[in-house]
């Protein structure tokens, strides 16, 4: 039997456990409070801002939203970026990616605090992932091994395949499964033989942004199936990078999308501005 | 016909490049120093280090060594790191691992300022690195890319199979293999399956450090092999991690121990040495 993975209900039991952490922290005068920044008018980053805001606010974080105009120059930008960062009552701060071509994205990232960087993006932060001496994780893998946790699937000496090399997923979700004793390969568009180096798989994690891209033909009997793609299908339908219907079949566990690794990430985030909170408050566990 | 790499000679070759630049750079008068700090008296550290500054010699590079008793407190050694930070005569500070039990390599390591870190250890290095937008790159990592390039051995596409998990060598050779477009496999103690894997490698790194530890069966004819293991065999002569007798009858190319990686890592430090005066004195190019 294969098992759909309900992110958006594992989401769901984490946020209520961080709602706790917020009342607590309420209680010792410390008001929670994120910067979500949006530069131009990318429509699929209105709608990941606006998850963002809302699911601040389920938990009672506060947080403020500035939109500004894609034409922006970088030097205005670096001004909000740093007044965010002086600002005590801003716990984390977050750039909406991906940026209009202007501006640099590194450059941006490197803006923020270190201490403010929710997405975990920055060299500091990335460093720490890999030396496996963090405060944050960046949010999509650190969701993709909530997910695994939460469902008791074991990744020592596990087979994990990612596919996809990017700063944001590829790199720190094999970075973070190997911490986690999981024997890591990373493929992407160079990659030879991808089918049989999917077929090895235990664990098959797709971060590539193209619908159908990992059909039944390159997954084995039992493998779990973490989906991080977010397409759209020839009707226009959200959906991943895995032809679902086929590899469910095949799947001791897969993540849907949407309703799976979405929502874990906006967890995480919610996780890691409580976690930046306490780091500035000298609170070491709440 | 088996290659067998000559590091020694490749790292001559890139060290007589290097004091090319450090005359250049003397004649801007910028005058290159090396400070390296080692702490209580491990025989094979005493060795390293002793290597490091003869080659700094080698190519006109200054070298400051200094020795500190294994007993001296994380504050004292703090104290010299930041003197040395705070020099401006200094390019370079590397500090010989492993430390003295009770002293934090992580907390060392972060003293010891980003823009002198030749090493590249450091979390924020550590994570450019793996950004993919780095100044300097670890040592040892540096000399495998550079043998391979050396060597005109392609990585693009290439099955990259790498054993050991060290932030020092796994990590980071993984991470800058990955960057050069090969298909990457990270294995350690908690692999299933090595030998199948290690057989599937277009091109295998072994940095296990164990004598021994690679042998026929676990690599295909025509592979690459660079052992960066440093060991003792039963006899007490200096080895690698790899079978070499019989495990180069197979190989297209193969490195020794010693004479392989080891002076590689070494020609990569002056390098770094050499990029760090330029960053400090604002040189683009020398």
């Amino acid at each position: 039997m294969t098992k759909y993975i309900d992110g958006k209900k594992i989401a769901a039991e984490i946020k209520a456990e961080l709602a706790v952490k917020v009342k607590l922290l309420k209680q010792k005068n410390i008001f929670l409070s994120l910067a979500v920044i949006l530069v131009g008018d990318n429509s699929a980053s209105k709608i990941y801002i606006k998850k963002k805001s809302e699911a601040c606010q389920e938990i009672g974080v506060n947080s403020e939203t500035y939109v500004l105009k894609s034409d922006i120059s970088i030097e205005k930008l670096n001004a909000l970026i740093n007044h965010l960062n002086d600002r005590k009552d801003i716990n984390g701060i977050l750039v909406q990616l991906p940026l209009p071509k202007h501006i640099s994205e590194n450059q941006v990232i490197e803006m923020i605090s270190a201490e403010k960087d929710v997405d975990a993006f920055c060299a500091v932060n990335t460093g720490k992932l890999m030396i496996g001496n963090y405060k944050f994780l960046p949010c999509t893998p650190a969701g993709i091994i909530e997910i695994l946790r939460h469902e008791k699937i074991e990744i020592s000496g596990k087979r994990c395949v990612i596919v996809g090399r990017s700063n944001i997923v590829g790199k720190p979700t094999a970075m973070l499964l190997l911490q986690n004793d999981g024997t890591i390969t990373v493929c992407h568009r160079k990659t030879k033989n991808l089918k049989e180096i999917c077929l090895n798989a235990d664990i098959l994690i797709s971060a590539v942004g193209q619908a159908g891209f990992i059909n039944k033909d390159m997954v084995k009997k039992g493998v779990v199936v973490i989906d991080v793609g977010i397409n759209r299908d020839s009707n226009g339908k959200l959906c991943g990078d895995v032809c679902f219907e086929q590899v469910a079949k095949l799947a001791s566990h897969i993540t849907p999308v949407p309703g799976g690794v979405g929502p874990m990430t906006i967890a995480m985030l919610l996780k890691n501005t409580i976690k930046a909170a306490c780091l500035q408050n000298q609170i070491l566990r709440v």
